[in-house]
């Protein structure tokens, strides 16, 4: 028995935003005054140290909601799967569908109403519902697609994560240059005659100190108003808390799963921030005093940004199908899934393909 | 081995609001068009249908999560646990922090963080996630709990539904009058020599042609901002809606369990509307063509309104702890928890207290 992603698919957006898009914005401090540098330096530091060049935005016209209906399809497709036969459809995101130009996510009804219903999807024991768990929801979500099918009410769950950062950010906060939109889906099923599939999984909130290190907050500019809040966070207790965290969560999944080190051929992992990426595996690999193999983590954060929830099943969707640089997968390989986000939450599922 | 709710708890906001506190409003149709009776006649036959008299809103300094923080507070003492030792914490709700006088939902963190960070609890591998599923959110938490339970992946859970609907209602719409702020929380928890606890459960998403009967919209006063919307529901849908398909889910749920009719004390329906409830409640015993038995339906909706995912498990403790009319619960009971709700909706659980 073998709980196995059987179809995968993503939306990444067409609108570019390049970096020298930034070039005219007002950048603050949080305290609201202004930086000594000009935005050619301010732009060139921000793309050393998160590796990001340039972003897709959703198209006006389009939610969150819609970016994560089109890549449910595509993973429906590549499942080859009646949609009349899933049983549970999890969508993970964390501000619903904010229309562009406005302020108000609309969350009634829920994204996976929403999906459900453009996918035309009669059978009502297809059971809908939202998630909220920072950028690892679609992590979660697939954690939480094992726990139904372990639990026999499920065979087949479709897991979603879609977001749109570019709706919620602060123009004047240089941290909007990391955000931003995307999707990606996953069929999640049980095969009773198969091996492999999810092998462990771990999953963690910690919110003692941790939980406003990302938050809903006021622009730097202190002259728009103090009731209109964005995405904001507190990146310098973020990269420390993932580098402490992180590593550990991905060693305990692999330690439970049984896999050596040595058998991991590729860890996607939430494209955040590529130093600390690399920084979060270099320290993996250090807890097992191994070397780092070539080519082990997938990136797409230099041409995507930071889309959330999206980040790690578009990653997936795009190696499985070979179209990410010389990345891809075979039969057998034993993949590592790992995210870290608001909440703060942090989690991880060892998976042999 | 049962799946038994070992602690309950809730939270009623002091601040009552009176139907007389609408007699000033200018009530509009949704096309924008005054009524033709006076506020008199609209709020008399609002309350004849709804049976609502009174509603509670949370004070203007307290939020949802708020809320559900008090409520789980109460559900972990009743309980007589170390929330230390808590697995999941699991937490409905449809619009997250709406602070008062705004219009944002703030979901950064997500409520349950919010809610982990206000209890103190240090264990990270207790996992906060929010669920969105409409108005059965809670009863949906405690069927995730049942998943997390059955699959050996957690052995107690705090599920928690809280809402403060007061602060997305159109004041020009009558329908404000039926919303109303409020939490409720309960301990969901493995026995292994109990027997007992969740016999069966039921859940249906209705989305093809009803996914937009409750809907995010603008006010009916249409000289308003349109980009500022607030909860809106197309009534004389849900309610046939509702007529048609919970009656019938709750069948399928208490023949699942192996539960005769006639074993059934008490029944927790979602406080939607009283007239509804009570239609609902007469279909199910005719598909038994049994009788209604005396005070099987305890009701808490004429004094508190329509709080959402917080009416039922409030309605639980409340009866519970013996605080409701002359409703009491004993050792054996066999009780049924039923909702319907934006999505649309559905689902019901069979109980043996």
């Amino acid at each position: 028995m073998a709980i196995k992603i059987t179809g995968s698919g993503s939306y990444i957006p067409s609108s570019v935003e390049k970096n020298e898009d930034f070039q005219q914005h007002n950048f603050l401090a949080s305290d609201g005054i202004p930086f000594k540098h000009e935005n050619t330096v301010i732009i060139e530091k921000f793309k050393a140290i998160t590796g990001i060049g340039e972003r897709r935005y959703a198209l006006n016209h389009l939610n969150a909601s819609d970016l994560g209906f089109f890549a449910a399809e595509k993973a429906i497709d590549d499942a080859n799967i009646d949609p009349e036969t899933i049983d549970y459809i999890i969508v993970a995101h964390n501000f619903g569908d904010v229309k562009h130009n406005t302020i108000q996510s609309d969350i009634l009804p829920a994204l996976a109403s929403r999906i459900k219903h453009s996918l035309r999807i009669k059978n009502p024991k297809c059971v809908a519902y939202d998630i909220l768990f920072g950028c690892p929801g679609w992590v979660e979500g697939v954690i939480q697609a094992k726990a139904f099918i372990k639990a026999g009410m499920a065979k087949r769950c479709l897991v979603i994560g879609a977001e749109t950062l570019s709706r919620v950010v602060d123009k004047h906060d240089r941290d909007s240059m990391i955000f931003s939109d995307g999707a990606g889906a996953t069929i999640v099923e049980l095969d009773e005659n198969a091996e492999g599939g999810i092998l462990a999984h771990e999953s963690a909130s910690f919110t003692y100190d941790e939980a406003y290190y990302l938050y809903f907050g006021n622009s730097n500019n202190k002259t728009l108003c103090p009731d209109t809040r964005y995405i904001k966070m507190d990146g310098r207790k973020i990269y420390e808390f993932a580098l402490t965290n992180v590593p550990q969560a991905m060693k305990t999944c692999l330690d439970n799963s049984g896999v050596d080190i040595s058998e991991v051929k590729k860890i996607f992992i939430h494209q955040a921030n590529e130093k600390m990426d690399e920084a979060i595996l270099k320290r993996f690999y250090r807890l097992y005093r191994a070397e780092i193999p070539e080519g082990i983590m997938p990136m797409s954060i230099q041409k995507f940004g930071n889309s959330s929830v999206a980040t790690v099943p578009t990653l997936f969707d795009l190696v499985k199908n070979n179209k990410l640089d010389n990345h891809s997968l075979s039969k057998g390989d034993v993949i590592i899934f790992a995210s870290v986000g608001a909440g703060m939450h942090i989690n991880a599922i060892v998976y042999r393909y």
